[in-house]
């Protein structure tokens, strides 16, 4: 497996956040987030890890919570990405529903600390970052949803609650980044192939 | 729905955490830990919330990760509890898990907030107090893996990888706590029952 797979298909993370010093501070704020909670890491933490001093985070970032913001739009904005260029491929409904559970569990378990900040700190958003990160939640829901759909009006799949379904599926790919653990028995890509059997069976795939 | 059912099967949660003074300190710092996490709350926060002094609190716990011990060990064995007393009835693997993963959803779902403390901030522990909540875990997950393998020895089930697929169940149903809303459009029961059938789907059940 070459790196880039390892990361979840990603050679570079948080490589679109420039200049290079607002990089550094992002990624240690998704440390000290994971480590410690939001409401537990101050900006002199978050400075002090990425080597700089809290009169420089603020060039950058007004308050802990611009950076909690940009964690969850860039953590968000990748997993739709990765989601959505697996679910529009070619292929069957139920080749398309396998290739997004095996992308999105692939990127939930490489990407596992990222993922945990931002399902877990949801609550700590702003009203107006909030309505911003769930309207994108909104989005990855809707392509999982879609496949469903597709399967089931083809007749390939058989689900009487797509709605519930989804949830479901999702729910069970998300919490990947929960129990993931870099030392267990199982690489991301093993995961994400046992993951795309068992929901094709929770969908009826025949 | 009563109000046992509604809590999840409990009439009186943590009725047995003696006294009085103990389990109104303990209801507090489940609160404070799941608003503000645990490393952001103080005993004097927990205190206060509970309408006592510090001095009070040290009267009972001698520390805050005793509380958080307290509490990951109450609440798994619980859960641990709820578990067997539906896995362990009468009826076919089939109807045994069925009825192990619709308490399990339940419980999860009905204590979310106890669950996601218990869930999110099992780092916390200290050595042993994170040794004797893992071997609660490893009994969990060994109650639902006996009913998988009890249904493929029966034929019931076709499951290729018992260890992968009691892992994404428990998974499926630990997670109901993070994304579960009291204001949602479906009651514990209902996903209980949603998850019951996807699950069944899961382990191929004939």
């Amino acid at each position: 497996m070459s790196a880039a797979e390892e990361s979840g298909g990603e050679a570079q993370p948080w490589a679109e956040v420039t200049p290079d010093a607002a990089r550094r501070l992002l990624v240690a704020a998704v440390e000290a987030f994971a480590e410690r909670g939001y409401h537990a890491t101050t900006t002199r933490d978050i400075a002090g890890r990425a080597g700089m001093s809290p009169a420089a985070l603020y060039i950058h970032y007004k308050t802990k919570e611009e950076l909690l913001h940009r964690i969850s739009r860039i953590g968000h904005e990748k997993a739709l990405d990765v989601l959505r260029t697996a679910g529009r491929g070619e292929g069957t409904a139920a080749e398309r529903l396998a290739d997004a559970v095996r992308s999105f569990v692939c990127w939930h378990a490489a990407q596992h600390t990222v993922a945990r900040v931002v399902q877990y700190e949801l609550d700590a958003l702003g009203p107006e970052a909030w309505a911003e990160v769930v309207a994108l939640r909104r989005q990855v829901d809707a392509e999982v949803r879609g496949i469903i759909e597709d399967g089931v009006a083809s007749g390939a799949f058989d689900v009487a609650d797509v709605r519930g379904t989804t949830l479901a599926v999702m729910s069970l790919c998300i919490d990947v980044a929960r129990w993931f653990n870099v030392d267990g028995p199982r690489t991301p890509d093993e995961v994400g192939a046992l993951y795309a059997g068992l929901v094709l069976r929770m969908v009826g795939a025949k």
